[in-house]
C-alpha cells in the first residue's frame, strides 16, 4: 500500500466524520421539538411522529451522501 | 494512481463534509418550528408540512450543489 | 493531470463547501419563522408563504454565486 | 497553466466563499424578523416586505463587491 | 509495519473521534426534551420514551456509519 | 505573472472576504429590529426606515473601506 | 519501538479524548432535565430516572465504540 | 516588485479585515436597540437618533484607525 | 529516552486534557440542576443527591476511560 | 526594504486588527443599552449620555493603547 | 538537558492546562446554582452547601488526574 | 535590525492585542449594566457611576499589565 | 541558555495561561450568582459571602496546580 | 540578543496577553450583576460593593500570577 491510500484515507475519515456533525445536531433539534409537541397535545402524536420521521429521514439522507462518496473514494484505495 | 488524485480525493471529501454542515442544521432549525407550529395549531399541520417540506427541500438543494461538484472532481481523478 | 489542477480542485471543494454554510442557516432562521407565523396566524399563510420564497430565493443566489466560481475554476483545470 | 494561477485561484475561491457566510446569515435574521412582523400585523405586511426587501439588498451587495472582486482576480489568472 | 498505515490509524482515530461528537449532543437534547414531557405530561409517558428511542436510534445509526467506516479502514492497515 | 503577485492576490481575497462578514451581520441585526419596529408601531414606520438606512449605510462604509484597500491592492499586482 | 507506534499513539489518544466530548455534555444536558423533572413532579421519580438511565446508556454506548476503536489500534502498536 | 512587498499586502489585508469585524458587530447591536427605543418612545426619536450616531461614530473611529495603519503600511510598500 | 516516547508523552497529555473538558462541563450542568431543585422541592433532596451522583458517576467514568488509555500508553514509554 | 520590516509590519497589522475586536464590541454593548434606558426613562437621557461617553471612553482607551504600540513598531521599519 | 525533555514539559503544560479549563467552568456553574438556591430557600443552605460541596469535590476530582498524568510525566524528564 | 526583533515586535504585538479582547468586553457588559440601573433606580445615579469607574478601573489594570509587558519587550528590541 | 529552555518557557507560558481562563469564567459566574443573591436576601448576606469564598478557593485551586506546575518547570531550565 | 530570547519573548507575551482573558470577562460578570444589584436593592450598596471588591481581587490574583511567570521569564532573558 502507497503514501497516495494513506492520504485518500485520510479523506474517506474526513468526509464521514464531517457528514456527521450538522444532520446529528439538526435531527436532535427536531426530535426535541417533536417531543415537546406530544407533551403539550398528546392528541396529534400520531401526525408529530410522521412528520418528525419525515424530517429525520431528510436529514439522515445528507450523511447518506456522505457515506456514498466515502464508498465511493474507498473503492479507489 | 498518483499524488495529484489524492489531493483531488482530499478536495472532494472537504465538499461534500462541509456542504452537510449548513443545511443540516437549517433543516434542524426549520422542521423543528414545524413541529410547534403542528403542536399549536393541528388544524393547519397540512398546510405547515407541506410548507416544511419545501423549504426542507429549498436547503437540501444546496447540499446537492455540493454532491454534483463532489461528482465532478470525482470523474477528474 | 498536474499538480496546478490539484490546487484548483481544492479551491473548487473550499468555494462550493463554504458558500452552502451561511446560506443555509439563513434559511433555516427564515423558514422556522415562517412557519411560526403561519401556527400563529393561519389566515395570513399564503402571504407569509410567498414572503419565505422570496427571502429563500435571495439567500439560494449567495450560493448560487459561489456554484457560478466553481464551475469557472473547474473548466480551468 | 502555472503555479501562481493555482495560487489565484485559491484567492478567487477565499473571497467568494468567505464573502457568502455573513450576508446570508444577516439576511435570514432580517427575513425572520419581518415574517414575525407579518404575521403580527398582516396590515402592514406591504411595508414590511418593502423594507425587508430594501435591507436584503443592502446585504446582497456586500456578497457582490466579494462577487466583483472574484471575477477582476479570475481574469488576472 | 510502515508509515502509511500510522497515517491511516489517524484516518480511523478522526472519523470515529468526530462521529461521535454531534450525534451525542443531538441525542442529549432530543432525551432532556422527552424527559422534560414525561414530567410535564406523566400519561404519556410510554409513547414519548417509545418516540425518543425511535429519535436517538436515528442519531446512533450516524456513529454506527462512521464506526463502519473506521472498520473498514482498519481492515486495510 | 510571479509568484508575488499570487501572494498580493491572496491579500485582495483575505480583505475582500473578513470585510463582508461583521457589516453583513451587523445590518442583520439592525434591520431585524427595524422591522420589528414597524410591526410593532406602523405609525413611526417612516422614521424607523430612515433610522435603518442611516445605519446600514454606516456599516456598509466599513466593508467600502476593504474594498479601497482590495482594489489599492489590485493595482500593485 | 519505532517513529510509527508513536503516530499510532496520538492517533489513539486523539480518538478516547474527542470521543468523551459530545457524550459528557449530552449526558451531563439529560441528567439535568432529568434532575430538573423529578423536583417539578416527584412522583415520577422513579420513572424519569429509568429513562434518564436509557438514555446516558445511549450516550455512552458511543464513547465506548471510541474505546473499542482505540483498543483496537492499540493492539497494533 | 518583491517578496517583502507582498508580505507587506498581507499585512495590509489583515488589519483591514480584522479591523472591521468588531466595530461591525457593535453598530448593529448599538442600532438595533436604538430603533427598538424609537418604536417603544417615538417622541425621544431625535434624541436616540443623536446618540446612535454618536456611538456608531465612536465605534467608526476603531476601523478608521485600522484603515489609518493600512495606509501607512501601504505607501512604505 | 528517545524522541518516540516524548510523542508517547504528547499523546498522553493530549488524552488526559481533552477527556476532562467534556466531562467536567456535563458534570456541571446536572449538578446545577440538582442543586436548583434541591432548592425548589427541599423534600426530595435525597432522591436528587441519589440521582445527581449516578449522573456524575456516568460522567467520570468517561474521563476514566481517558485515565485508563493513557495509563497504557504511558506504560509503552 | 528588508524581510525583517515585511514581519514588523505583519506585527503592526496584527496589534491594530486584533484591538479593535473587543473595544468595538464592548462599546456596542454599552451604547445598546444607554439607549434602551434613554428610551424608557427619557427624563435621564442627559445623565446617560453623560455616562455612556465615559465608558465608550474607556473602552477607547484600550485601542489607543493598540494604536501607540502600533506606531512605535511602525517608526522601528 | 535534550530536545525529548522540552516536549515533554509542552506535555505536562498541555495536560495540566487544559485539564483546568472544563472542571473551572463547571464548578462555576454548580457554585452559582448552590448560592441561587440558599438566596431563595435560605432553610436548606447547609443542604446545598453539602451538595455542592460534594459536586465541587467530582470535578475537581478531573483536574486531579491531570495532575496526576503531570507528575508522572515530569518524573520521566 | 535583526530578525530577532522582528520575533520581538510580534510578540510586543500578541500581548498588546490580545490583552485588549477580554478588557474590553468586560468593561462593555459592566457599563451596560450601570446604565440599566441608572435608567430604572435614577435617584442612585452617583452611587451607580462610582461602582462602575471602580470596577472599569480593576478591568483596565489588566490591559495597563499587557502595557507594561509590551514596552519592557520594546525597550529589548 | 540553549533552544531546550526556550521551549521549556513556551510550556511554562502556556500552563500558566490556559489555566487562569477556566477559573476566572468559573468566579465570574459563580461571584456574579452571589451578589444577586444578596440583592435578593440580604438576611443572608454572610452565608452567601462565606459560601462564594468557599467555592472561589475552589477554583482557585485549579490556577495553583498550574502555577506550582509552572514553577516547576522553570526550575529545570 | 540570540534567538532563544526571542522565543522567550513569544512566550512572556503568549502568558500575559491569555491571562487577561479570563479574569476580565469574569470581572465583568461579577461587576454587572454588582451593580444590577445596587440598583434593586440600594440599601444594600455598601455590602454588595463590598462582596464585589472581594470577588474582583480574587479574579486579579489570577492575572498577577501570570504577571510573575512573565517577569521570572523575562529576567531570564
Amino acid at each position: 500500500m502507497d503514501m497516495t491510500s494513506a492520504i485518500i484515507a485520510l479523506a474517506v475519515a474526513l468526509v464521514m466524520g464531517i457528514a456527521t456533525i450538522g444532520p446529528a445536531l439538526g435531527q436532535g433539534t427536531a426530535a426535541a421539538k417533536a417531543m415537546e409537541g406530544i407533551a403539550r397535545q398528546p392528541e396529534v402524536a400520531g401526525e408529530l411522529r410522521t412528520t418528525m420521521i419525515l424530517a429525520l429521514a431528510f436529514m439522515e439522507s445528507l450523511t447518506i451522501y456522505g457515506l456514498l462518496i466515502a464508498f465511493m473514494l474507498l473503492f479507489k484505495m
